[in-house]
């Protein structure tokens, strides 16, 4: 290993020699006492930096490595070696340097520069070893903190981490709110799956039991756990994949490996593959290493059950976003949804999006959905910033188009939903698009949060600046406190959710009051074109498609929406009905059920 | 290790004496040749049978153990110890030795008194060890078939198994297709996934690589590759579980480990928990026989593109079920399907269910879903008994309720459908559910092939003896062949479906004829609801829902119907009209339109 007081290790061909100011070694001042008991009275941390800090140091944004990354997340020039997240770090990039002043360092307890269990303990004169305590990943954000206190930095406009680097962001987020403008969690999660868990047990033992691992006292004799640690990457590695992409990489040819130089098992394709990552990272990693910092990541824990979980969260006032990959299985989405739940129902800002990525737990480093994921990185950093017109400002936003018929956009409905709603009323839009009614909202300074199911859609309105959170209407809103918005708006939607009672229910527990607006499949064209000619009813707009591939579920009258209501003990407080052909109101007296085709009701609980 | 002439380990506390009718150790002739190369000299068998074998010598059952089991499936008597599949062998139990003559075999290679690598080589005198050859599943399947004739066994009822089991069954079916009469594989596959082999790479990695293996020859050490072996079993321990499943059983408490006596970490609930699956493991299995039986269980391979794989399958004409479960991730359903497509493909009968456990892989060794997937192999083992009446024979069948309206069941419509099938015309009855209409055709002497998606209905369809294949019909049909079929019929399906167009261009693809059978929207009575009430139509029947929770989801009028068959070019051969009310056809001329309820159409792909 390194000695501790060179800034790099200089046998790693990957990193070239840096300008000082990109990449700093720091010793800190003092003592840290660690958060499971001990101390340690030496701490360097290894860091290197892209950008420039603006002159109100305000552009700080942290990003935390994963389990076996570093200081280097991207290149500072042309000839540097590309750093892990190059895809996503630099000019003009979604963590865009020309923007931001954008610090990594190395973690506690790692080896790539950073105090570790390899590093010289200065009572004894020789690497901790298996000596080095039991760290958390608080005793790394500390660290963190104070290496920042030494570059100026007191406040980050954002951290970013995905996995163990993740982790580290939340608990920025939870435990320094003050000094956090926003929180970007990628494939991470409150605690590890018992299951994840389980793989980094199996890990451990290999290493520790290997006879090289010496008690954890091997760096004298050279060469270490050499086995053990490959074994414990070769797995890792198996759940950074998903089964879909190693089929892909591996099933063609899945018996003719290539032949690398192993001592391994290479009679399969994807043996001969581990065999050369095992090789590979016990060159560049310390075993004590894996495990000081493989057991931080295990027995990180903001709480198990969803209240626990809550109270932690409901600290941090900062905006989070969350990010999963459908694939992922390490980390898998359902996991990380717990965090947007716990927000959601502390009343936090919140945004999230389980992205549809084939590439496992790894997503977050590849490129296959980098226009999404790096997408709404970029577009939620660009909001945090207090310079930026606000989303909906006039002087950013074209002006609406002139009111038309709702066959012919949704203007006409959108703003007899927008009078129904007074000033300072929060809104919670379900299946909220790209934002365009949000959009008007927030001009007018109404709290909102949407909710979507579309990854796209998603992606758009988290650029133009909205708290977004993805679920699936007819799974309910579940993380969601009674009476937690003042109102819920389902526009134009009702039609196409199969589990109306459901989503009725649900909408007037969340909502002080609720709006569903919706096409009346009573409306005179539609009545008489079945009638008179015995077709499957067709007129324009949300009825404008054929019965065999139209996204209508439910084709409710006004009378039968009245009717359900009245069943369901759901109160009526306000009817519109509108004829957009003509773009008028009908009045109550009209006969709307004849005459209107668009309906829009105001609902609460019965009482 | 026991000496390979002792019957059973006398250290294995598990197993009591048995009568030695019940419990055998075969010594086979001659020499076996092995697949890959090489051969063994002299190989004994530890078998172990259950039942009487008939007279007609036609009632046996093989049943293949996995992995890490025996040829002690089931207890003999009430003192024995039980077995690994003891919830389902057993008198009236699924593999019913009231009725069946049942065979269990320890493998070739195992470690439970068959040959194996801890068996006596008599070229030298000691123990194969890593000399021991690498087998395949087929010389398993050949040492079984020995054995076999030995007991005086020419053919098997069936042949059964799960995991490496399954391959074995799915051995016996492609190469003796002659001496099987059914094959049922249990949560296994036509080759393992890179992802499944990869972890097996890793366990055997961890053995080989133990010191203490000291290549191969650790017997007259004592003690072995202990550290090696035990990180594989924990290692594939988790592969056995589902991630809910180890949440639930790990997640509370998470960090209170039982206190087992182990030397491996033990600092969360999983980490005991394995640790002392491991140290268990180790004391009743021979490292060598695991690396043995995990090498072959992943060079197994029936084929790895649909064609090969069809190809491989239709050498066996015998009946196959083909269970999975759906929260299997070693072997997953889809992986399992691929065995269906290939048999469905080939023309080859196949029954298919991914049942909806949350075990994991061990499910197949679980009550949770016992009723299900017992009842499943219960019911396809007694369809196999040549003395049973076949499904829809009189004797054994209530006569068909009398003829009644659409409305009031499915005999008017089924009626008329059954009218437009001539003799010995082969059916694909899609949404068979309960196999209603399944049975009456096959009453008839139709060849009949059930599609369902209901587990339980495809339960019952397979206990009364049909062949039934789950499949969600909003994917297509997309492994049939085109024309595979004289018919294919969806009765009083096509409103609930929403790809419309996707199954209609299949059903005229793999039928030479469909029959299309659906509710008519622009019936007079629900016409007249929506025109004169402006509500949404109702009725009896398939209509007999409110607009907010019917199962149907799309509503064609038989004019639309017409159109969309013109424009989409499918050919109409012939209408059918009911008026279920009165229980009377209408004529063409007859308006049927408005006047019938129900349409049947008879077509095609147009020429």
């Amino acid at each position: 290993m390194p000695p501790a007081d060179l800034l790099f290790d200089s046998s790693d061909a990957r990193r070239s020699a840096l300008p000082l100011a990109h990449a700093r070694h720091l010793r800190l001042d003092g003592t840290l006492e660690l958060e499971l008991g001990g101390r340690l009275a030496e701490v360097e941390v290894a860091c290197e930096t892209w950008g420039e800090l603006s002159p109100e140091r305000d552009n700080a944004i942290l990003v935390c490595h994963a389990l076996s990354g570093d200081s280097h997340a991207a290149r500072h020039d042309a000839d540097d070696a590309p750093g892990w997240w190059e895809i996503l770090v630099g000019p003009g990039k979604s963590i865009d340097t020309d923007r931001f002043f954008v610090v990594c360092q190395n973690v506690l307890g790692g080896c790539r520069g950073t105090t570790g269990p390899s590093s010289i303990d200065p009572a004894t004169g020789r690497p901790y070893g298996a000596d080095f305590p039991t760290i958390t990943i608080g005793d790394m954000v500390e660290v963190q903190r104070r290496a920042l206190e030494r570059l100026g930095i007191a406040s980050l406009r954002a951290v970013v981490g995905g996995s163990l680097g993740g982790q580290q962001a939340m608990t920025w987020a939870v435990r320094h709110p003050e000094r956090v403008g926003g929180c970007v969690v990628v494939a991470s999660s409150a605690r590890l799956t018992s299951q994840a868990i389980a793989f980094d047990v199996v890990g451990r033992n290999a290493i520790v039991h290997d006879p090289d691992f010496r008690g954890g006292q091997y760096y004298a004799q050279g060469g270490g756990p050499v086995v053990g640690l490959a074994l414990a990457r070769m797995l890792a590695h198996i759940t950074y994949l998903s089964r879909d992409s190693m089929t892909e990489k591996f099933d063609p040819g899945r018996t003719q490996p290539r032949d690398v130089p192993t001592a391994f098992e290479k009679r399969f394709s994807v043996g001969s593959y581990l065999a050369h990552q095992g090789d590979k990272f016990v060159e560049r990693f310390d075993a004590n290493s894996y495990v000081t910092l493989s057991l931080a990541m295990d027995l990180f824990d903001l709480g198990g059950d969803p209240a626990t979980l809550r109270e932690t969260l409901e600290r941090s006032a900062v905006r989070w976003l969350v990010l999963a990959f459908e694939s992922d299985w390490l980390f898998p989405p359902e996991q990380s949804r717990r965090l947007v739940d716990a927000r959601i129902s502390g009343g936090r800002p919140v945004s999230w999006c389980s992205v549809e990525a084939r590439g496992g737990h790894d997503s977050f480093l590849l490129e296959e959905k980098l226009d999404v994921y790096g997408g709404m990185i970029g577009g939620f950093l660009g909001s945090l910033d207090p310079s930026e017109p606000p989303p909906g400002d006039p002087a950013a936003t074209p002006a609406p188009a002139a009111t038309r018929g709702m066959f012919h956009g949704h203007r006409l409905d959108q703003a007899a939903i927008l009078e129904l709603i007074l000033p300072g009323e929060s809104v919670l839009d379900l299946g909220c698009g790209n934002g365009g009614l949000m959009r008007e909202l927030r001009r007018r300074g109404h709290p909102v949060l949407g909710i979507e199911l579309d990854e796209h859609s998603i992606l758009a309105a988290i650029r133009d600046g909205h708290d977004v959170v993805q679920q699936d209407l007819e799974q309910g809103l579940c993380p969601f406190r009674d009476g937690q918005f003042d109102w819920v708006v389902l526009s134009q939607t009702l039609q196409s959710v199969t589990e109306t009672e459901r989503i009725l229910r649900e909408m007037i527990r969340v909502g002080r009051r609720a709006i569903a607006s919706f096409p009346n499949f009573a409306y005179h064209r539609l009545r008489t074109m079945l009638f008179e000619q015995g077709r499957s009813p067709k007129a324009e707009g949300a009825y404008g498609f054929e019965w065999w591939n139209t996204p209508n579920r439910r084709f409710p009258s006004i009378v039968d929406f009245e009717e359900f209501c009245r069943d369901q003990r759901i109160a009526i407080e306000r009817r519109v009905y509108l004829d957009s052909e003509t773009g008028t109101r009908i009045a109550e007296d009209g006969d709307p059920n004849w005459n209107a085709d668009v309906a829009i009701f105001v609902l609460r609980r019965a009482s």
